[in-house]
């Protein structure tokens, strides 16, 4: 296991319905070491990577694309959920639907913020259905950026998002990718990545 | 000027209505080294202060967060906007209202990440009417936490939140206090600090 497993079976706490909490250390509270456990991980498994720039989405991707973009030494630019008074009508816009909050978001990056050319490497927390994702990479490529890389912490690899973005083509990488869970118990079960 | 008035008035653009945008650097945009002469600035200011947590909002305050929690070697919670079906009923509540977004979010801390005796320092973005601020130090007092500093980036010295927190007796320190703004000139008029 590495660190990030052997954190997640610590610390994480598995609820019914597929639920994995890890609002202890990553999404709610967050663990700055752990932070940085993980952005010199990005940085090892995206070495051969050219990356100008970080994209990932509020609220609880910031806290690790910033981490993790000290180890790049680029720039962070996070989609904003709704549209805000604060920014201007030039925008990329995606709707992402919230399996956490059964809602649809409408997420927007300001075009000033992501050009044509940039290699973008993008930063969540969490994989489950992958509608983020999509979401980001459809700014991205709207933008006329490319998807150099994806970095995750946590993927649910019962959910279909990891095989959805796998298959289309994207170097998506998942610091722990849970493949079974079972609230009786508590255990956690992750897919070997032979790293 | 310090660094980040420098780049206030290098890069910030003034709007009509009172509206300084910083979306270049600051809170879209993030440059993580400035993030990190920030981080150290906020450490400077408070080193006298025994810190255990850092207390947040989402979204725009995370990054600059998680960057100064380096400086200070403790956890970063962050309060969330609205509720989630991820997070337990045992919550701490406040209402803010929002100057940007004209409407009043419902910011909620799990009771489990932030306990009596807890030693605070509240980071965030922005200061400008104090309704965010005063929603954390009321999350954080509901708790039994001692808020023992408050550190913001930008104050609008010509709002009334600095003001309020700081006849509440906080030790509130903003790295820079705008009080004035020219829409036409684009001209930043910053408050001496005397450091």
């Amino acid at each position: 296991m590495n660190f990030l497993e052997e954190r997640i079976t610590r610390d994480g706490v598995v609820k019914e319905g597929g639920v994995l909490k890890v609002d202890s250390f990553l999404n709610h509270c967050m663990d700055i070491d752990l932070f940085e456990e993980m952005g010199r991980e990005f940085k090892n498994r995206f070495a051969d990577k050219e990356i100008n720039k970080i994209l990932t989405i509020e609220a609880s991707g910031i806290g690790i694309a910033c981490i993790a973009a000290r180890y790049f030494g680029v720039p962070v630019v996070f989609a904003k959920k709704s549209q805000s008074i604060n920014i201007d009508g030039d925008v990329y816009l995606a709707e992402v639907e919230s399996f956490t909050h059964k809602r649809t978001n409408r997420v927007i990056v300001s075009k000033k913020f992501i050009n044509e050319g940039d290699k973008v490497l993008i930063i969540d927390d969490f994989l489950a259905n992958g509608c983020a994702l999509k979401g980001l990479i459809s700014i991205a490529e709207a933008a006329g950026a490319s998807v150099e890389g994806i970095g995750i912490a946590v993927e649910k690899g019962f959910q279909p998002g990891g095989k959805i973005i796998r298959d289309m083509g994207y170097d998506l990488k998942s610091l722990a990718i849970v493949d079974g869970m079972n609230a009786d118990t508590g255990e956690v079960i992750f897919r070997e990545q032979g790293e």
